[in-house]
């Protein structure tokens, strides 16, 4: 091991790390496992646009855990806010349902944004960056069939604008990592996560709302939808995975690499429709629907799979959460949170 | 052909068009040509930040030309110059060498730049758009071999990360395109330029850039340097016919689509540098030299062509000036602009 990739591990025990973008799905279950391993402060920065006190409401009674109101696109903000700071967590960006309707924005959000943080990181001397990236960088469309590696180009043909737009500024910021790392030094792990879904889930991104939506329908007691015949692949990561993938990207060794954090194996739109149906107690057979030509949907042309043997070898990390248990915690969050609203 | 194909042809005799970063190589050309076919206005905006006086000299007499300084990052100025404008050219772009120096500027007038041309066109009403983009939406790397499509991904492992933001920006301008005539029916054709040379050549693009090196070594009698074997593959494309492209792109009825510019065919880097070296009337052996690892050089894996078949049918467009000649060409017109500058 060099004396560079020596440097590049960042213990979490003690660690302050500030996760721009964090009161979020993402955000929120990162910190809460940061502050589980020891971490010693846990800043959340959030303009509360897109993320809520909701998401991080079962964390915020922790003294370690500061929450700060504040923008990625304002840079002393941002430089407040990495003072003595060890570690930055980026997932502050905006995805394909936003972008489509406000591409202004969120080129803003993912492209600026991204070049503040890593000049925040770098003027506050920060020891390592993890740069949440995605899947979207391989693109979508016919072009996507069998292993998606790290190596894998970007497809574009015939997907909708708002995705490409989406995965060519994953890609920038990817690029811009790598660029600090060779002019600055700056250590980084870029993750790309595939879909992630889970516990305080949102309705932002086109295809984690296929679980959320077919779980609204089936407890109203409507037949699930699936577009299509339902042998398109979706490829999901549970949201626990993705905090254990973060938290393996600052304390292991690895810089200067990105690496696919991806759910034990692939599924189909069909096999989502009736897990969820079956995990929320219904006997509903699925409908067979035709596209919505107004939504962005991001279609897959065969089937693919996302690769995540390189983060294993990397950062040591595995996905431990398949479909099954994914969707009956995710269920049983959702039941939990209504339960308490009547409640309350 | 359909009412809306018809719409989409705008014909050059009379046309006003705006030329955005037209004091440049390309611009230039283009603008010369509009001129011999009959446009009735041509405005050329450039802020002369890389475009410069020297590259419109050869048409500044000609009263249907007006040259307006003004930045593609100021939307007013946009605004203002677009004023009654029946077609624009967008031309004002980084290239990959200025996107290594300065990467914030790089993405801005790339990214910003393009949305303020396509939302300068559609508040004035203009009636087509020609967006220059390039064969870096290809990328670069060993994955670019066999034959270039308008369908062929995006590759990026192992190549810098300059060109890879230069062409992920271009990505993202297409897209934005696109997305602007989904939405508002904004007419648009992307005409995406090889390697460019020719007469009024400048030192910013990686690639050209091996033309106008070889030539100012050889004439000093120093022998040529080819990188490795020489045996790397390059597309070049004269400017003469880049002109012409971007004149097809808006007189056709072609719209929504992007196309290839591209020259008659591929060339080795150790050809190019035999025909400068036998055009400059010199009889030097190439040197055979490393790649220096401090530039920006767009290596290519093996062999490649960019195919423009689809150029030749959507906008009636086919090369015709040759490596020989185009060389000869830009010889020719350094030598004469030496002597002129001797004379004053």
């Amino acid at each position: 091991m060099t004396a560079k990739a020596e440097n590049a591990a960042l213990p979490i025990e003690g660690a302050r790390i500030l996760i721009v973008g964090g009161a979020s799905l993402v955000g929120s279950a990162t910190a809460e496992l940061l502050l589980q391993q020891g971490a010693g402060e846990v800043t959340i920065l959030d303009n509360f646009y897109q993320g809520s006190r909701e998401a991080i409401h079962h964390i915020e009674g922790n003294p370690r855990l500061k929450v700060v109101q504040g923008d990625v696109m304002r840079l002393p903000q941002l430089l407040a806010a990495s003072k003595g700071v060890d570690g930055i967590l980026h997932l502050a960006a905006v995805m394909s349902i936003t972008m489509d309707r406000d591409p202004w924005v969120g080129l803003d959000v993912n492209i600026r944004g991204a070049q503040n943080v890593i000049e925040a990181a770098w003027i506050g001397g920060v020891k390592k960056l993890v740069f949440a990236s995605s899947n979207a960088v391989y693109g979508y469309g016919p072009g996507i069939v069998g292993e998606l590696m790290e190596t894998t180009p970007f497809h574009s043909t015939d997907a909708p604008p708002a995705a490409i737009l989406y995965g060519a500024s994953k890609i920038i910021g990817e690029q811009l990592c790598r660029d600090a790392h060779r002019k600055f030094g700056l250590n980084y792990v870029v993750v790309r996560y595939s879909t992630v879904y889970g516990e305080r889930q949102h309705y932002r991104a086109a295809n984690a709302l296929y679980i959320i939506e077919t779980h609204d329908r089936v407890r109203a007691g409507q037949r699930p939808q699936v577009i299509g015949d339902g042998s398109e692949t979706k490829h999901f990561v549970h949201v626990s995975d993705v905090a254990r993938a973060n938290v393996a990207a600052f304390a292991s060794s690895a810089t200067d690499i990105a690496v696919n954090i991806s759910g034990p194996k692939p599924t189909t739109t069909l096999e989502i429709v009736q897990l969820v149906t079956e995990l929320a107690g219904k006997s509903l057979a699925p409908e067979h629907v035709a596209p919505d030509p107004g939504k962005v949907r991001l279609t897959s042309g065969g089937a693919w799979r996302i690769d995540h043997a390189k983060a294993a070898k990397a950062i040591g990390w595995r996905p431990q959460v398949d479909m099954r248990e994914g969707i009956r915690r995710l269920i049983a969050w959702r039941e939990a949170a209504e339960r308490k609203q009547v409640a309350g």
